[in-house]
C-alpha cells in the first residue's frame, strides 16, 4: 500500500481543468538517439505548455480541487520559489480561494511577480529553510490556511499522475504506444503520479527516472534501497531538479521505477540547446535532463537495445526560464 | 480571375502530409493585447512546428506532389538559402525525386547542411541574382528539373492555404472563432494562400498582412494599388519577410486583404523575447512580425476596437534561428 492508487489519478483527471499538452516529434532528436543499425523514436509530452508553463499546474490544481468547501475558504498556503508557487496561485485564483506563498527576501523580483500576478499573496522570509518552515507554520496558524508540500502530498501526486494518463493514449493513438517513458526527478511528485498511471494502464511500458549526476540523491537511494540526501550545497543547471526525493514518493519510486539514468551538466546544457533548436521549445534545463537521458546516456542506450524499447516518451516538464541566461549557458559549453 | 481558388486549396489539403499544427495561447500575452475597457483574446497557429521548421513545406510539398510521373522523375529546383530550400529538399525526398538548391557560396555552412540533410544536391553559385539565377537556368537545362519558385507559384499558394484551412476549423471547435488573422507578409504566398481560405470558409473574418516597416513594399503596394518595391540593400531581422511580394501574389492581396500593418525592429524583437518567454516558442523574427501588430501596432488596435474584433487569430510561420544570435538581440534591446 503506497497511498496512491490509479483511481485516484483517474479522480484527478476528471477533477481539474489543465491542458492537454501536445506531444512532439524530430526526426534529427531521432537520428540522434538511435544508431545506424537501431533505429528510435522519441515522443515529447509538452508539459512545458501546461498552464503556468509547468506540469506543477496539475497537482496544485488537484490539490486545491479536493479541499471541502470550508477548508478551502480558508485558503492554500506552501513555500516554494519555483514553478509549484505560481501553480498554486493559479490553481487557488481559480477556485477563488487566498493563496499564500513564503519566499526568501532574496528571490528575484520576476518570480514574486509572477506569483503576485497569480493572485497570491507573497510573504517574504529569512533566505534559510528554518524561516521559511516559521513563516509557513505562522501563515497557517493565522488564516487556517492548508500547507500544500510541492511534492510529498499525494493529491499533488494525483495531479502529475495525469501526465501518465494522457501520454499512453496520444501514444496509442498516433500508432507509436510507448516502450518506455523517461521522467525528470526531484521530489519525485511527477515520477510517482506518472510511474503509478502507466504501469496501471500499459505493465510493458517500462518507466525510468532522470536526474543530474550532480544532485543523484534518487539514484543512490534507489540502489541503496534507503532514503539517501544530496550533500548541502549540491547544485545544478537544473535547478527544478535539486530537491530531495520525498519520503512518501520514494517507496512509490522503489516499487515502481525500472532504473534511474544520470547526465553531466553538460549534457544538461547541450540537450537544452538540442530542444531549442529543432524542437522550437524554450524548454528549462531541468526539462532537458529527460531527453539527455535518451541522447546521451550509455547505460540507457544499452539498456533499450537489450530490451528493445523504440518508442521512447520523455517529459518535457517546464518552460520557466530567462532566455539570455540560458543562451549564455549555451554559448559556454560552445567556446 | 486571380489564378488560386478554394478548390486548389482543398485538393492541397488532401494531396499533401504535414503536420496539423497547434494553436495555442497565453493570457498574458491577451493582457497586452487588450486593455481595461477591451478584451481580446490570441490565437497562434504553431507553423513553426511545422516539418522542417517552417510553414514552407506545406507549398513546397503540394507543389511537389502536383508534378505528373514524367516531370517529377526529372526533379525539382529552387534558388533560396531559406526556409524554402529546407522544404523543397524534404517535399522531394518524400516523393523520392532529387533536388537541386542553388545557394550563394557564402550562405550559412548550417543552412547548407541542412538543406544537404534533407537530400538535396547543392549548386554553390556567386552571392547575385543573376549568378543564381544563371545557375538554375543551367542546372534546368541539364536535367530538365521544374523550377519551384517559393510563392509566386500557384500550387505554392495554395499549399500554404492549408493553414487557413485548419486554422478557421480549429478555432471553431475551440469556441473561439476568428474575427481576425494576421499574417506575416514577405513574398505573399502564405498571405495569398490564407485569404483566400478564410474568405471562402468565413467571410466575415478580416484577414490583415503584417509587414517590417524597413521593408514595406506591401503597405506600400497596397495603398499605391501599383507594384512598389523595396529599396536596394532594406533589410530586417525579420530576415524572411525582405522579398517584394510577386507578380502573382499582389492581385489576390488587393482582392482579398483588408489592410496591411507595418511594425518596428524594436517592437519585432521585443516581441520575439515575449513569444519565447511566455508562449515558450523559439520562433524566428519573422514570426513576431504578426504578433507585434497585434501588441503594439496602433492603427491596428484602433480598428479591432473599431470592428469589434476579439478574437485575432496569428501565424507563428517559423521557427529556423539561431538561438544565441536571438539571445544577443533580445539583450541589445534591454540595454
Amino acid at each position: 500500500m503506497t497511498g496512491l492508487s490509479f483511481s485516484d489519478i483517474e479522480a484527478a483527471a476528471a477533477r481539474i481543468q489543465v491542458h492537454k499538452t501536445n506531444v512532439v516529434s524530430s526526426s534529427i532528436l531521432d537520428q540522434i538517439a538511435g544508431s545506424e543499425h537501431y533505429a528510435k523514436h522519441l515522443l515529447f509530452k509538452c508539459e512545458l505548455l501546461q498552464k503556468t508553463g509547468s506540469f506543477k499546474f496539475r497537482g496544485a490544481s488537484n490539490a486545491v480541487m479536493s479541499l471541502n468547501e470550508t477548508d478551502a475558504r480558508k485558503g492554500v498556503c506552501t513555500h516554494s520559489s519555483g514553478n509549484h508557487a505560481q501553480a498554486l496561485a493559479l490553481a487557488a485564483k481559480i477556485r477563488g480561494i487566498p493563496a499564500y506563498v513564503v519566499m526568501p527576501s532574496n528571490s528575484p523580483q520576476v518570480k514574486k511577480s509572477a506569483v503576485r500576478g497569480y493572485g497570491a499573496q507573497v510573504i517574504e522570509c529569512e533566505p534559510t529553510l528554518q524561516a521559511r518552515e516559521d513563516a509557513a507554520k505562522k501563515v497557517i496558524e493565522d488564516t487556517g490556511a492548508t500547507f500544500i508540500h510541492p511534492f510529498n502530498n499525494y493529491n499533488v501526486m494525483a495531479g502529475q499522475g495525469t501526465i501518465g494518463l494522457e501520454f499512453v493514449q496520444q501514444a496509442q493513438e498516433m500508432g507509436t504506444p510507448l516502450d518506455a517513458v523517461i521522467v525528470p526527478v526531484g521530489g519525485g511528485g511527477m515520477l510517482s503520479g506518472i510511474s503509478t498511471a502507466v504501469r496501471h494502464l500499459s505493465p510493458n511500458t517500462k518507466v525510468f527516472a532522470a536526474e543530474p549526476i550532480n544532485v543523484n540523491d534518487c539514484s543512490r537511494s534507489y540502489s541503496a534501497k534507503s532514503h539517501q540526501l544530496n550533500a548541502v550545497g549540491a547544485t545544478s543547471v537544473a535547478d527544478g531538479l535539486l530537491t530531495n526525493v520525498g519520503t512518501n514518493t520514494l517507496p512509490i519510486i522503489m516499487e515502481k521505477v525500472d532504473g534511474v539514468f544520470t547526465v553531466s551538466e553538460e549534457d544538461i546544457i547541450r540537450t537544452t540547446k538540442l530542444v531549442w533548436t529543432y524542437l522550437k521549445l524554450c524548454i528549462e534545463p531541468s526539462a532537458a535532463v529527460g531527453v539527455a537521458v535518451a541522447l546521451y546516456n550509455k547505460e540507457f542506450r544499452a539498456k533499450s537495445e537489450e530490451l528493445d524499447l523504440r518508442n521512447i516518451g520523455v517529459i518535457l516538464c517546464g518552460g520557466n526560464v530567462d532566455i539570455v541566461k540560458i543562451a549564455r549557458l549555451i554559448e559556454s559549453i560552445e567556446a
